[in-house]
């Protein structure tokens, strides 16, 4: 045995796998989980276990469920005629806190990636284009992120969604709110005075 | 169902729970879990879920162990005449890390804190003067940490151990390495110049 026991071990080396945890988080947390009492322990695990088992993805807008349609498809008071295209289910609930949009989601699963190997067949572009075939929806919000990725992909539905003659609209681009001017980067700036307003 | 699935919302719960893991954190972490391989997942929850039961505390020094001593106790090269005694298991990682120390640990579990009703007698200082009291120990050096607490921790040992005759030493206080004077606090700068040494 090393300087820890095993099973320690491999916590820490399962938790470091974690997004945005390092070496000695992994550790922090491991130690945590050891002074923990076991039932919370056990309960995080248990969760984990049954968590790919009980989950599923929407098969209307691709967002987490356990049944049959999300908790958003599944709402009737939200407007069908509005879809909100986005890159990961977790950007449906940065749009939820907004509490802007009343519309159903569109989870494309990524973005345009050349240098990742992802192209539109990677991502559901395509049950976007049978969604709007359907003839119910009459704007898609395309909400990507305001990267080259985003931006490409944005360009590529609005593209293919051109025939179909539904109105594609961007997220606006500008400066974040609560932000300063002097801090925002150059790209933001020129954004902010492109899609200047008159007060 | 609300806009997550329970499965979903009871993890970033969990997540939650942890130290230093926010609510949005905890999102990050549980869609995290989402995307990742059913696998990674379900190894992460098998390993939380046997902690408990594969993890023992030493009977000699109270750090983690599998099997019957811990990885330090067990090891015959370690100096048993050296006993670093420190508050919490983390921080026997963290002496080992300096290369610095060759003898064996003996973990507390906490520190004196009367505000959070922590005494001498929630904490191993008993098992400690047992263990001085065997014979072998020659010197005990007192690795708390530099708070309120620990330094009480450290005075109270010291106290206990004094008619055993064998040598308390407890660990310099000064600047840590790489830090500016600048920056630190007046404490610090106080305890390194009560502590300096000739050059």
């Amino acid at each position: 045995m090393g300087l820890i026991p095993d099973s320690v071990e491999r916590l820490v080396a399962e938790f470091g796998r974690l997004p945005g945890v390092g070496p000695k988080t992994a550790q922090r947390l491991a130690f945590h989980c050891l002074r923990a009492s076991r039932e919370s322990v056990e309960r995080l695990g248990d969760t984990l276990l049954r968590l790919h088992a009980e989950v599923r993805t929407c098969p209307r807008c691709f967002f987490i469920a356990d049944s049959d349609l999300c908790g958003v498809c599944s709402n009737p008071r939200r407007d069908p005629t509005q879809v909100c295209v986005v890159e990961e289910a977790l950007d449906v609930l940065a749009v939820e806190r907004s509490g802007e949009f009343s519309g159903l989601y569109h989870v494309l699963g990524g973005a345009i990636s050349p240098i990742d190997g992802v192209g539109p067949d990677q991502l559901r572009v395509a049950e976007l284009i049978d969604r709007v075939a359907g003839g119910e929806v009459r704007e898609v919000i395309v909400a990507t992120d305001p990267d080259v990725e985003g931006e490409a992909t944005a360009h590529y539905i609005a593209e293919r969604l051109g025939p179909s003659g539904v109105v594609v609209t961007r997220l606006a681009h500008g400066l974040p709110a609560g932000s300063n001017v002097q801090y925002a980067d150059e790209v933001t700036v020129a954004r902010a005075f492109a899609g200047r307003r008159v007060l």
